[in-house]
């Protein structure tokens, strides 16, 4: 197999804008990630290892030099295997009225958003949807959260104007707000920043919800509060 | 005030050392996690300032060059500040059998153990048992994700038969477990590491429980368990 070591390799340079710009085209790092993604029916374009790593027969495979693969990749999380995919594209988040949507306001962690996308996954959300002040939730660090989900989850950049214009139930995390159950279908759960909260214009048409908890600390992580809302509003279906 | 730009000072040794052994003392980053912890009755031994960054008043402040600063602290998180605690030290976890006990089990992220320090206290548990194989919950990056929960949560490193012998009745968070509710006091809930799960010694004794979740994912991050359990537990008492 050729080994890839001239920075001007066209390959090199796809992999390299995917990281960057993330616009078409995606990177996925480690070889647990990527035999998820290609076990869940996704085709990476080209799968990527370290000189001297183990191939791994998994087709679409090149080397690179190490001095060239650790220019890309972290090399803690990717084990000397890194893979190419189309970005995923999808349809209208809000078509099916049976699942909630998970909305995020302001939330700059991309691990956080990367932590979320994977939790709307496990309790079947119908998506993501990415207000003003979200991480960018295809950044190689949010993708890296996901475990994989970033292929799964349907995502969608939105003002806080376009959402409130689907005239779903808005519901938000909020540690003012009253112990009650979240919703199960047909709702939005909005998760702002830690710090500010969920933004004035989506906070003054939803009902705030609060967990639950002792006086000993303030308030959640955000992934923390998403994976309580979510976990509970999954149960109550 | 005084700004110390020699590396040889005392001060800064220290500082140095807590951050590095964290063995009697601790070293928390930010305003607003030494707000926080000073709000709580937590007395700084000192609070360092970054050279140039506005003094705040807090007593015991002492002003290190940038460089010098820069060469202690995480910039990113620290915002110019930095304190020196002492690194607290508590009672028996077990003695409380009205709260449930976290035990951690080959939890290798920092970030992970620092986010379950914050919901132990959160969700009000007695304590978290670190386990081997489980981070240094007192390394710099545990304590930024506890949020100053570090200081109020009873921490103990155990063996697995040092738990085993205390003879509580021990729950195991397993994705191939039954849909049952957690504990909601006397008990302790084990957590083990995203890939191996809890260890074989733990497992043999313990209920299994499983988060009910979709199939669209393997898995939840540890942490995203940790909150989905002891929030629920919490919610039962």
């Amino acid at each position: 197999m050729k080994t890839i070591s001239s920075r001007q390799n066209a390959l090199f340079k796809r992999v390299r804008r995917a990281i960057d710009e993330h616009a078409e085209e995606i990177v996925m790092e480690g070889p647990k990630a990527i035999d998820d993604a290609i076990a869940n029916g996704w085709k990476p374009i080209a799968v990527v290892g370290r000189e001297g790593a183990p191939v791994r027969g998994l087709g679409g495979e090149v080397l690179l030099s190490a001095a060239l693969f650790d220019s890309l990749a972290s090399t803690v999380t990717s084990q000397g295997v890194i893979a190419l995919f189309e970005r995923p594209s999808f349809g209208d988040l809000f078509a099916d009225r049976d699942r909630i949507i998970v909305a995020l306001d302001g939330v700059q962690d991309p691990g956080n958003v990367g932590t979320i996308v994977r939790l709307a996954a496990a309790f079947d959300a119908g998506g993501v949807v990415l207000l003003p002040g979200t991480a960018d939730a295809y950044s190689p660090k949010s993708i890296r959260a996901s475990a994989g989900a970033i292929l799964t989850v349907p995502l969608a950049s939105m003002t806080g104007d376009e959402l409130l214009a689907r005239d779903w139930p808005l519901f938000a995390a909020d540690a003012n707000g009253k112990a009650i159950d979240p919703p199960s279908r047909g709702a939005v759960i909005v998760f702002g920043s830690e710090g500010d909260g969920v933004s004035p214009e989506i906070a003054e048409g939803a009902t705030r919800i609060a967990i639950p908890m002792s006086k000993r600390i303030e308030s959640l992580n955000v992934a923390s509060s998403a994976a309580v809302l979510l976990a509970r509003s999954y149960a109550l279906r």
